[in-house]
């Protein structure tokens, strides 16, 4: 009945465990996150005490008596439980002999079997499936089959909705209420009874409301609801299943969930409506319907790795799950660090978005790139706040994001000793405004979207560098604009002079903006005039960047540039020794409490910049660089791997490049941060798709804006195919050994090597270099 | 610091326990809990997730929901948590790496001993000394000591009142919520700040009030509260204390308790006053007042016997838990068949309180048998209608009792295939009238508390011996008075008539009743007159009685009594095989869904009546009787092995004798009937009392009222040493091979053998037969 793992059909399609003793349940809750952009439920076991059971809405935040305001753990209408002879079935018990669940990444499903004996003797096998809809992003569902080996007689089911949840539940301190029930019971519909729960924000009054119901497509009544019952917090219905020795039932669970702003509305009355046309509907068609979009999703952005199993099931579990965060439809939320997967780094959104998730999207789902860039536009306020706070022009996106663009990132943290620790990234990790006017103008390029860069996009450019122009300092004595006191992406080093990846890409967006601005101006003057007006920036300002831009200090010495001004003179202690999986091992003899003093880096700083703007700088250059700081990356984020993978290919370092490449890909599968339970690293997940498609596959763009293709294969990859869109253009590139074959639905021209192509429709082939 | 098992004092006072699995907590909450006979704390570990948590007060019942009203568990004080480096130390993670538990009978203290190692590496040794205080019974507290091995950092503690609570929690169907939160939050005390939190019961709104605070007494603040807050149904406070390496700091945390009738008073209050008090006291002067109760209660009531340590410490398990589940001062509550020691039979008192662990407070605690019998009467209002509800006169004590003394015994269960079970003993098992007419009559006899008989107890024989009279049915065939349709104390037989056992004893009350009742007259006839008036019984009623015992009908065949009427007409399969533990096994080719049609029983039943009332039976029957019915019985009652123990010892059967002493001894400690998680087998503690005094001490009352002393020794106990009341006067009896030795008080007189002895202070040594 349920699938062992031997007669699984495709297992590059699933994730699957079947630990008895279930000793790894937090990280395969994340593991197991269902989500879809709107809503997510943390992967709990209906077989197992949940660890860190979490149900998120996305965009919902609340603060109360927390340091800062927080994605919101809201009622879990997840709890089932299956009582055999009155013994509760739990992994972990003696009586649980077979125990398996398996993520089907390709239907968006979540497979649980558990074969249960009871001490009694009577011995049950069952199986869920569940998803939450990517087509109604309400609904999700399970179905389950019940039989009984050995025995006939009744089980006993019990759903609930638990509305005891909080925030940081584990934590001593941290702990944090904010959901008050305000109703619960009993919703009775036409189809069967069921049971829903109210509850609101604390500080908003945001209204939550779950509703849950049984169903069994059984004419003879098998299943019957025996109780019905508030319990405190908590609203739970018990049913007994009859059951025939050997006979499989059928049931299933049809959940709906949402999210109002306060208002007097009767919810319980909304969900008995939405739970009926669910019911109406079945569960087979709203799992047709949501199989339908995880099918256009694959079509879409699957990466097919050929020869190497491992590859492909650790590449498809980053897209999936970068997938599941996002919901085109609202362009008010985007994703937070940790994703949808759990309460780490509290919902926030930070530069991950925009630099290392973004250009997945950008490339595979535009109409999503362009929702979570507008995440930011209807953030400006928020931003513009940031700025006149700290006394400068234009609006500062926040290091830390919510739900305003208000900084959100705590000033303080308290460490094991309980000290006050500074956190200083919310004040000076500035380089996110750059980040955030890299990835408008990336998805521009890349899209053509000419809508959203005058409706969204143009007005988020201009802000941005004006704030720019107004945070740069002038120095007298040196005859330069300098950008002081900042951290850059390697957090190793805080309170740093002109870091050069802040100062290169502010410049490289004072640039490009302006630029854009003077394009504009010839193709339609009028539109560029009401724009510019709108955003409060003066034509004479926006030719003052130019200079901004040009005079922008960047420390260099000869082609090699400097982290930030002074770094070169720090202790230099290359790495020289490196684990069993490649990952450098902390120079002998190093004080790690004084890293700031040494070259060690945390994870590419400089290196980001031939990530993002690559084709900015001549080849040699990159090699320079690019092996001075590999040698002193401690790869202390799992942003790092992936990027040292991508950059290392484009500049033909292929040594390490499948070691970061696996390092990054199997980050949440392996747990090897050791914090897979408080959430997926989804930012690792996008670089994830940037070292296969722009390392592997060798996509970029060439610095007029063509296409380049230049892929590389490890050896045992036999073949390697990705998709993306090239301005609304569907393209398939196909690499094997020694060739590869570009196929587009329109016209496309490309480079490869020294050479220019065309295709379309009917495909060319071109032979592989290197 | 703590102490490790080899190195405890004398491990015959100790239970312990080290297992780091974590496995068996449940039924270890139950051997560590901690009760004073008003309150009652299960003996949850601070270092487990709590498997039953549990808090009781005795006599506090409610209903609501439930299908009969239950001892309601109370909001929950115990939680504790300590943190090192934000890791919270739990047995059963990595990090736990030595853990010890004991429950020190002597002193009444649960101390508990744990190593953690944080994944920081950072190591602390902690210990906790827990009491529920004896002597202020609302009292109880902790002595906390922290010692970090090789860290100087802070640590966290948490501390809880947790109000979340529901009855029958794991249960699919019978979770009930008994208790509302009304308010929690901090109590403001100079010492200190504490945290409180006010409940009530749903039905009577009985108010329930908790507080708690920690102390620290370093005159430099090491401990410090960083966050109080309720969340939700709880209330915590969260303190950092900072650590030195290797030096030891103590915390004391002091708890108080109570329960008030509904009433507007502030709670809150009163608890700030009463912790006041209570800090002001301090812990050492309310641990060495615990501390005296102690002392005096086992200078009472220990048994010591030399040569056998297993026998030592399970003989005193069971008489700690018994004595720790009775409050002498109340006379309002009894004790329920679990004791204070969980969930199971929902706190219902049974004739297990009369008949198996009366003796032993009679003997050792006379005022607090007194006032177990003053429930009794307290209840007689509840019997009375009992019986007037089944048409007869008088009282009938209900076979479950809660706080009113009408019948509580559920009239349905429900099996697991959610059939109906009809409940028979509520409305069948009617001895209970007679084992509590047994009880008071044997209170009296060896009290001599004639105050208590004027008082309360004639008043329960009367209205008790009236029921009988009413119920018994006259047969004009037969020409006797017979009792049809019961329960005997061997539940395998239900809907039997003429149960021996009922009618024996019944005859026997009725009997003994009216030769009290004429001894009365004699000495005051007045008072006679009085309490006749106030019972209700006519002078003719009483004199009635004598004709219905002689004509109550004992179904015999010659000396064999027939456990009830047509019972030697049964299937006969005597049992032929016993297990190494010497219990016997189910007969081949039985049909256990048929034992009714078989004379197999489940505990004594005729053997009973020499267990209660041995002098009124010829030593030849009851030899015959007792082999006859020992080869039937399967012991499938916890009550079964003490009393064939017991009896045989007084019928010079030692064959099996010390077998089923062990076994009844150790019934909690190795769990042998698989259920310590619900609660302790108080009964079976005061049966395992009795088979040591009674059996083994050889103590029994001949006919005429003498007391007599015949003991005798396992081979391998060199020495039993037991104590027991006489009339008030205090009795040492002191029994080595060959000899004993009785000390008294004042002059007492005994048999043994066929002599007959003086002693007092100075003792006297009598020679030892058999």
């Amino acid at each position: 009945m349920y699938t062992p793992k031997s007669a699984a059909q495709n297992t590059s399609w699933l994730i699957e465990e079947s630990d008895l003793s279930a000793d790894t349940t937090a990280a395969h809750e994340t593991r197991f996150t269902l989500a879809n952009g709107y809503r997510s439920l943390r992967g709990e076991s209906p077989f197992c005490q949940p660890r860190f059971p979490g149900a998120f809405y996305a965009g919902l935040f609340d603060k109360s008596e927390a340091a800062v305001t927080e994605l919101v753990n809201c009622p879990n209408p997840l709890p089932f439980r299956v009582y055999v002879d009155y013994e509760e079935a739990l992994v972990g018990k003696k009586g649980a002999l077979e125990y398996h669940r398996a993520l089907d990444m390709e239907q968006g499903l979540v497979s649980t079997g558990l074969v249960y004996e009871a001490e009694t003797g009577s011995r049950l096998r069952m199986q869920s499936d569940r998803f939450v809809s990517r087509s109604d992003r309400h609904r999700w569902a399970e179905r389950w089959v019940f039989q009984a080996e050995n025995f006939s007689r009744r089980i006993l089911l019990k759903i609930a909705i638990d509305g005891a949840v909080l925030n940081n539940r584990q934590h001593p301190l941290d702990a944090v209420q904010h959901i008050k029930v305000t109703d619960r019971g009993r919703l009775d519909l036409e189809v069967a009874a069921g049971i829903f729960l109210e509850s609101q924000t604390r500080d908003q009054g945001m209204r939550v409301c779950e509703g849950a119901l049984l169903l069994c497509p059984e004419t003879e009544p098998a299943l019957k609801l025996l109780v019905l019952r508030p319990l405190a917090e908590r609203v739970e219905a018990v049913y007994e299943l009859t059951l025939s020795e050997g006979r499989p039932v059928v049931l299933y669970r049809l959940g709906y969930g949402m999210v109002r702003p306060q208002a007097g509305s009767e919810q319980g009355h909304d969900i008995r409506s939405a739970l009926a046309a669910f019911a109406a509907d079945g569960y087979e068609a709203e799992l047709g319907a949501h199989r339908k979009v995880m099918q256009r999703f694959w079509n879409e952005a699957d990466i097919q790795i050929e020869g190497d199993e491992r590859a492909q099931r650790a590449i498809r579990f980053n897209l999936f799950h970068l997938s599941s965060c996002a919901d085109p439809g609202t362009g008010r939320v985007s994703i937070g660090a940790k994703g949808l997967h759990g309460e780490g780094y509290k919902g926030h959104v930070f530069w991950d978005t925009e630099t290392f998730m973004l250009p997945f999207f950008i490339f595979t789902q535009p109409e999503t790139a362009r929702s979570l860039l507008s995440y930011r536009y209807h953030t400006l306020a928020g931003a513009r706040e940031n700025a006149r706070r700290g006394g400068h022009r234009g609006a500062r996106f926040p290091w830390e994001s919510a739900d305003t663009g208000v900084e959100v990132t705590p000033p303080w943290g308290v460490d094991y000793a309980g000290h006050l620790v500074r956190i200083w990234t919310g004040e000076l990790e500035v380089h996110i405004n750059a980040d955030i006017t890299y990835a408008v103008l990336k998805y521009l390029q890349v899209s053509g979207d000419r809508q959203f860069l005058i409706e969204e996009g143009l007005q988020i450019l201009l802000e941005t560098s004006q704030f720019w122009a107004s945070f740069v300092q002038w120095n007298e004595a040196k005859q330069r604009y300098e950008i002081r006191n900042v951290i850059g992406p390697d957090e190793f080093h805080e309170h740093v002079d002109n870091n050069t990846y802040t100062n290169y890409l502010a410049a490289w967006a004072l640039r490009k903006v302006r630029d854009l601005v003077h394009q504009l101006e010839k193709e339609d003057p009028a539109l560029l005039r009401d724009i510019l007006s709108r955003s409060q920036v003066t034509r004479e300002e926006l030719e003052s960047w130019k200079e901004v831009a040009d005079k922008l200090y960047i420390p260099q010495d000869g082609e090699l540039l400097e982290q930030f001004e002074g770094y070169f003179k720090l202790k230099d202690i290359p790495i020289t020794e490196w684990d069993k999986n490649g990952m450098p091992l902390w120079p002998k003899g190093l004080d790690v409490r004084r890293l700031n003093e040494t070259q060690l880096i945390k994870q590419p700083d400089v290196v980001m910049l031939f990530a993002m703007i690559g084709e900015e700088f001549p080849l040699e250059q990159k090699i320079k660089n690019y092996e001075y700081y590999e040698r002193r990356t401690m790869h202390k984020s799992s942003l790092s791997p992936s990027m040292y993978a991508m950059v290392g290919l484009g500049l033909g370092k292929h040594d390490h490049a499948y070691e970061y490449f696996i390092k990054a890909a199997e980050t949440d599968i392996v747990d090897n941060q050791g914090n897979t339970a408080h959430g997926l690293h989804v930012a690792n997940a996008g670089g994830t798709w940037q070292s296969a498609v722009f390392g592997f596959g060798g996509l970029s763009l060439d610095k007029d804006g063509v296409l380049r293709i230049e892929p590389w294969l490890p050896p045992q990859w036999k073949r390697l195919r990705y998709r993306f869109f090239w301005r609304g253009i569907s393209v398939a590139v196909d690499v094997v050994p020694g060739i590869f074959t570009v196929q587009a639905q329109e016209l496309l021209v490309f480079r490869s090597g020294d050479k220019e192509y065309s295709t379309g429709k009917d495909g060319i082939t071109v032979p592989r270099l290197g």
